[in-house]
């Protein structure tokens, strides 16, 4: 499989005439890299690896482009527009009859269906599937951020809405996008792990109460950082200056990654994020303080009610 | 004290008529960032705080200088040119009469005398103490990365060679600094922390032998990763080029933060370090494969010998 990827790879890569590759990989891939490197400099190409943490197509190295002609960027979809970049997909495959197993936690016969961008190349396999258990799918079109039908993302879950369904089947991996989709949509929500094979009913209540005692561990912080992403798919500068100005306590503060260790050093009481919404919800029990989604910040300053609560989402 | 900084550093960031600030600090002064915010504030500055980790003046936030006027970096002299960014010192005082300590581990009446940055204001009054002592101190001129007499990086002994002292007296916290100095100079080597009082002769040769035999670990390596940084002042792409050519299995890594995980991570057999000399030296233990200096690699390739060993500096 993974030649077949190379033969393409090259070819798109003559088409560009690019001489010198640099490669990115997603902390899953970044194993392959040697062999991948092997194989591109047998093509004659030179190649470059960048080594630096990438969680997905938001988080482009193209620092690297200064010195190289394209920037392969593996395992992801494009968040926006890249003249210098290829996205070379890396498909994992599973057997649709998996499918089965989300079948006794269904309660209509109409779907909306979503997954994440390994698995978008089976969907038209699983609408098969599920059309022959006497179950209807609706795929919903993505954000310009997800371009492929069906696609959803840790920050966007616009085909999940846009599928208009009641009742949604997310096939992934992880509880992250079905709880965000739930918290998105209002919708009944099924989660999918097509490896493992485990299926269960998601509900975003139990995240939304957590975070409700996390809005109220930061009433009173005297000091307020608002991190700003240096990456270029998650740089929000616009939404940070307007969140700033809600608080004299406030301050912008650039990062590139977010990490627990920073935070500390810096000693700030309390952070809104701006940056990868998942690390507010997903991480907060690594981090020593409070870290707010935006719309946490703006209950905790008086402009939007708890029952406006929403995720967050990059659009 | 702080106050007294302030308006000092108030007063140039007027001259230029900066609006918009961005102020990075290293990770020991961090934690004075709020303090530090809400007194520029206070004087009419919109204020960011850069939050990425920083452990020298080689490793400047400029990527925030597209929406600020000036980058004011603390802690640190200047490595190289840079015209929009303001570089304000944060000296650390002691009672010189500490040297006193050092006077038992001294053979002779002459010394190279070096120090950090936050010391390099003391040189006069270490001078003068050491002069009623009866010992003469030469200070010798550092490179370009080194602007004040007698001051050492972890990347450059240049004061140090530069004193001509057969005895070195270094004035600074750990042990890197001095057991450097050692090898680059090959001079007797006195390491007085003014802060705990400790005194002690520091020698080269227990590192030397520790490298000889992360040297012979690295023989064999199938996949070899040259690191080259993506930071302001520690990018040495031409090394690197030359590095990866002295070996087929070798490919150019880049990297901003050279960390245990993303070594692993990649999978390399061998990493070749040409970031943040002290990466190599310093974090051997914590890296999860053989981690060389460039020296150390070309000693591996054949194309230098072990008498010509080396301590990695950046010129």
């Amino acid at each position: 499989m993974l030649l077949n990827d190379i033969s393409d790879l090259i070819e798109r890569l003559k088409k560009r005439g690019a001489r010198r590759v640099v490669l990115q990989f997603p902390e899953g891939l970044k194993r392959r890299s040697a062999e991948m490197v092997a194989a591109l400099k047998e093509a004659g190409f030179e190649v470059v690896v960048s080594g630096d943490p990438c969680y997905g197509a938001c988080d482009l190295a193209l620092e690297n482009l200064g010195s190289s002609d394209v920037l392969v960027h593996f395992g992801h979809a494009p968040v926006d527009e890249q003249p210098k970049v290829i996205f070379e997909p890396w498909a994992v495959a599973f057997d649709v009859t998996v499918l089965e197993n989300a079948l006794p936690f269904l309660r209509g016969t109409t779907l909306g269906l979503v997954t994440t961008v390994q698995h978008v190349g089976l969907i038209p396999a699983m609408i098969t599937f599920l059309q022959s258990r006497g179950i209807t799918c609706t795929v919903g079109e993505g954000s310009r951020r997800t371009p492929f039908p069906g696609q959803v993302l840790g920050c966007s879950f616009a085909a999940a809405r846009a599928s208009g369904a009641d009742e949604i089947l997310f096939v992934g991996t992880g509880l992250f996008h079905p709880t965000g989709i739930a918290i998105a949509t209002r919708a009944r929500v099924i989660a999918l792990d097509p490896l493992s094979g485990t299926a269960q009913e998601v509900r975003g209540d139990i995240l939304m109460r957590r975070r409700f005692a996390v809005i109220e561990k930061a009433r009173g912080a005297r000091t307020v950082g608002i991190i700003v992403s240096t990456k270029s798919g998650q740089k929000r500068e616009k939404l940070a200056e307007r969140l700033v100005r809600l608080s004299d306590n406030a301050v912008i503060v650039t990062m590139r990654e977010v990490t627990p260790d920073e935070l500390l050093n810096l000693g700030f009481a309390c952070y809104v994020n701006t940056a990868c919404p998942r690390l507010a919800y997903d991480d907060q029990v690594r981090f020593p303080v409070p870290v707010l989604s935006p719309q946490e910040y703006e209950i905790l300053c008086g402009t939007r009610t708890w029952d406006e609560y929403a995720i967050d989402e990059i659009v």
